[in-house]
């Protein structure tokens, strides 16, 4: 009994960090095969919702409607958190996180629609979706939209956090790490938008880091 | 004439965009596909020499190991540059930088091998290389690394750079760019580097932006 409940713990545990790498992104790479068995790749912008990855995108674009018709997918997310410096090049190495969810993406229709590429918005801009007009049917038939369910198992994480190795002789170079943070900068107006308020959802990302 | 010198002229700005890419970034997505047709994707840090791109990792490492015996990969690598905000989700979008290589690795050794970990390092760390002792035999041989050939019609770049549509009514909801930058913070020492001198190629680093 007590192991059953550890290995709970450690799953919802592992589970949780998996959300976190996908909650701190916003562009996954989407790895996908040909019908002659060749790779193929997209940079994808992407949400979590729960026990899925939510992604859309022209309904022209190729790879998307590759994936729509049930082509076996990795969707990867990759964070570098800090270059680690060791005493030697062979022990250096990099903190990060990783996370690569395997399985088939679903199209979404209708309502899921709607609220799939609202929640899309949401994640890259909080706040901006109450400050514009709601999304129009047209629009929403030029956008392709998916789910990728995250299922127990078909899933991956990995994770670097630590210093390198400790030197075994008294003398060695410096060793260390250099943090790593994407930043947002000051919100630029379009030329259309000057002198326009700069809206609540562009300054609270601008005051953030990712 | 001027056709041929037009399209030369164009192949080799479009070359430069793609080196740009891949010399901005530090960690790219290796794909590649399982004997069962399954994509599988990894991250990998990496450098760009010339007409290759350099990784490396363990002799451990399963999807190195496969990709190391012929099979074929796409290599990507993306930068997200701002958040591009619009009048409407819709036209919402990222400005991004991605490029994709495809081909297959060959693995290094010897010499060539040598080489190619330390320009991986340099890439990493400028100036790294000269402050730790050289690479022994024994790190060599635990060191798989492998080229990826850059040819001609194997690559795709795609670059986003621009503000989103302009809006076609007068009352319209803010529409600028919020950029993004990734930044190395304060070099932290290990706790056995504490009182060191911080090297040369570690307070450079910090000082810049990638």
């Amino acid at each position: 009994m007590r192991t059953v409940t550890r290995h709970r713990e450690r799953a919802s545990a592992e589970r949780e960090v998996l959300n976190q790498i996908l909650d701190d992104g916003m562009v996954g790479t989407l790895s996908t095969v040909t019908d002659d068995g060749m790779p193929w790749a997209v940079p994808l912008l992407y949400a979590r919702d729960g026990d899925r990855i939510l992604v859309h995108g022209s309904t022209g674009a190729g790879a998307l409607r590759r994936v729509a018709t049930g082509a076996p997918v990795a969707f990867s997310v990759t964070h570098m958190d800090a270059m680690v410096v060791a005493h030697s090049t062979f022990e250096s190495s990099a903190n990060y996180r990783s996370a690569v969810v395997y399985g088939v993406f679903e199209a979404l229709s209708g309502d899921e629609q709607y609220s799939a590429l609202d929640l899309i918005s949401e994640h890259l801009i909080p706040g901006r979706t109450s400050e514009v007009p709601p999304m129009i049917a047209k629009e929403q038939a030029a956008t392709l939209c998916m789910q990728l369910r995250i299922v127990e198992g078909e899933w991956v994480t990995k994770v670097r956090n630590a210093w390198s190795d400790e030197p075994k002789t008294d003398e060695h170079a410096w060793c260390g790490i250099v943090p790593m943070t994407t930043t947002y900068g000051a919100p630029q107006p379009a030329p259309w938008s000057e002198g326009q308020e700069v809206p609540e959802s562009v300054r609270r990302l601008s005051s953030q880091t990712h």
